[in-house]
């Protein structure tokens, strides 16, 4: 077999939305990077995310001019509600903080991107396989994988670890601070082309646990309800999961919950997570390949987003101009973000959700909560002002 | 023995300042109560609790006339700390509220309250024993008690328990739906003739644990460290905590703390406890008879002047007007100011206490949120307002 050796800036592990934000950000500079994929285009095109983006991602979108569609399609969202029983709390984030969220999904994020790549010279090698990351603690790293029936071995100045929770790039890290909670449910899931049964997303915490109403776009919906670890998706039969969601949803939203086939059905554990060590050596990690936040609030892309913020004006300030002042502080300043946005999503987790090991005095608390959060406009500023996206 | 037959409109159970508050305000209204008290005066007037009100109580007191010392003597205070290790965040309650707190000692409000007493006609039975209360699920509810020597029968309308956690007002009322969260540390406090280290109240957590550093006025201050409950007051010579004091609050304070010999030294429990039946028939209760908070945050004299408030013009209504919507609607209005006051205590008990069984997570977590309320003038605002007391 032939090994065909490449030389690039930046290796990019993962084609995902950190990956592929960070190779446009560094093209956009001038620089070079290859991005190493071990999952085909069409699998990666076709995983469903969250679908709720803060300005931090928008905002880098439209300045690497991959926001046509994002801009004729994105739904601007202008508030969201909180919900119980017998109560919707109405979150008017415009109002509390002059600004405001897009609904438009990852998967259609995902494959802006990739699109753009190639007409910006942007390599991507999908279903590369056997990644590995050599030599990080020097100042000539290689990335080595198979592709296309050949061994490839790229050197570069610098690898970007934005390879997920599962990838090879933490590993590569080594050991290094982390920390976990692990939830004692998940959510299941369902994406059907239905219109969504109201305008904005609904958080509800019901008697029989939590519930979210959301949407990719005006005609495909995307619901959640809370069940139990030991729940298996055969266990839902479509028709099942439905009579649910009009149970729950019904009488908080305008009518009844619309019914379509589901294009995907999923359940999804809940964890927070956080691998402190974002950097080693040549190594940086960005996105899920450093933290995981529960998908309450919908944090994890954006997190994402401004990691890759700051890691690209750090590599680009080391690459072209010898800085080397963003590098050295990229770990702390993502860190900082980071952990406030755990700290909301696992927040909202604790306020949204029935936890099996909560007693009654718990339940009140999150009832006390909710009475506090109708009543206080500063609490809902500070729900208002996580939601839409703390500073970068 | 003789028995000694009396008719009022009110009998209260307890001396305390919910009781005493209530008194007043029925007597203001030229309603007649009687007070029973199980223990003595000189009991009553020294026992050590809180000493930072809110306007609730500031307000009441000025309204019925009991306000000269504390006025004179109450030290207006504009804001607080929140403290780790390395930083201390100030809540500027002032600027962020408009309002303030009262440093005012509980036990000078119970003073100021039982002086007044007998020049307003408010009978005070201390040293009541056997106290018990009887008939009332009709309207001619009978307290009965020893006292001087005498059976004492008190013939009324009705009966407020005012008693206290351990009184036995709340078991009169039977069985109801009741919340309780203990919680697994003990707050070990001294109080002392010496001027405070800070000029405003230091709520810190640090790596030992809590710690809080208060004072009751200019020259006599009352400090916390959190202990497991395991430990005894016969673990800590004054020294001892002394040490401990210093080393946790002189980093945070203007220097070092001075030391006094102790004019009170105790462990207390933290709880939260909720009895959501507050009234049954002619029974009322209010203040710790009916809910009990953590100490953090200083919430449990003030809702005990809000039940007050709420009770006593409920009172009044009915039996000067006949109207019985406020006796009616007392339980409903009480209990939705209480719940609120219990989350916040609960959560600021939260936020600033080691607890044995968190993680490295939750810990994290703790860090966060302070790092985050240190940057959020809404999440600022929202400690400073429950801080200073919902509206009632």
């Amino acid at each position: 077999m032939t090994v065909a050796v490449r030389r690039t800036d930046v290796v990019i592990i993962g084609a995902g939305p950190a990956g592929m934000l960070l190779g446009h950000m560094l093209r956009q500079a001038g620089l070079a990077c290859i991005v190493v994929e071990r999952q085909s285009r069409a699998h990666v095109e076709s995983r469903i995310r969250a679908g709720v983006l803060e300005s931090v991602t928008t905002d880098l979108l439209r300045s690497l001019g991959i926001a046509e569609r994002l801009d004729a399609e994105g739904l601007i969202e202008e508030g969201f509600n909180l919900a119980t029983d017998d109560r919707t709390i109405r979150i008017d984030v415009k109002a509390l903080t002059g600004r405001h969220v897009t609904v438009y999904g990852q998967t259609e994020v995902t494959r802006d991107l990739i699109e753009a790549a190639e007409p910006r010279g942007l390599p991507v090698l999908f279903d590369a396989s056997d990644v590995a990351i050599h030599d990080i603690d020097g100042d000539a790293p290689v990335v080595t994988c198979r592709h296309a029936g050949e061994e490839v071995r790229i050197e570069a100045r610098f690898v970007a670890g934005c390879d997920g929770f599962h990838g090879p790039s933490r590993k590569a890290v080594g050991a290094g601070p982390e920390f976990e909670r692990a939830y004692p449910f998940g959510w299941l899931g369902i994406l059907a082309d239905v219109p969504p049964c109201h305008p904005e997303l609904i958080y509800a915490n019901t008697a029989d646990g939590f519930a979210l109403a959301s949407m990719r776009s005006p005609t495909r919906s995307r619901y959640y309800i809370q069940v139990p670890l030991t729940e298996r998706v055969e266990d839902w039969p479509e028709a099942r999961l439905w009579d649910e969601l009009d149970r729950r949803f019904a009488p908080l939203a305008d009518g009844p919950v619309v019914r379509g086939p589901a294009l995907e059905m999923s359940i999804a554990p809940l964890r927070s997570y956080v691998f402190e060590t974002m950097r080693r050596g040549s190594l940086f990690l960005a996105g899920d390949a450093a933290h995981i936040v529960p998908p309450t609030g919908a944090k994890g892309l954006n997190l994402a987003a401004s990691d890759v913020v700051y890691l690209g004006e750090a590599l680009i300030a080391a690459l072209k101009h010898g800085d080397t002042r963003g590098i050295d502080g990229y770990q702390a300043r993502a860190l900082a973000r980071v952990w406030k946005a755990e700290r909301f999503s696992w927040s909202l987790t604790r306020l949204m959700h029935r936890f099996p090991e909560d007693g009654a005095f718990e339940h009140r608390m999150q009832r006390a909560e909710l009475d506090y959060v109708a009543e206080s406009t500063a609490m809902q500023t500070a729900i208002a002002e996580n939601y839409v996206g703390l500073p970068v």
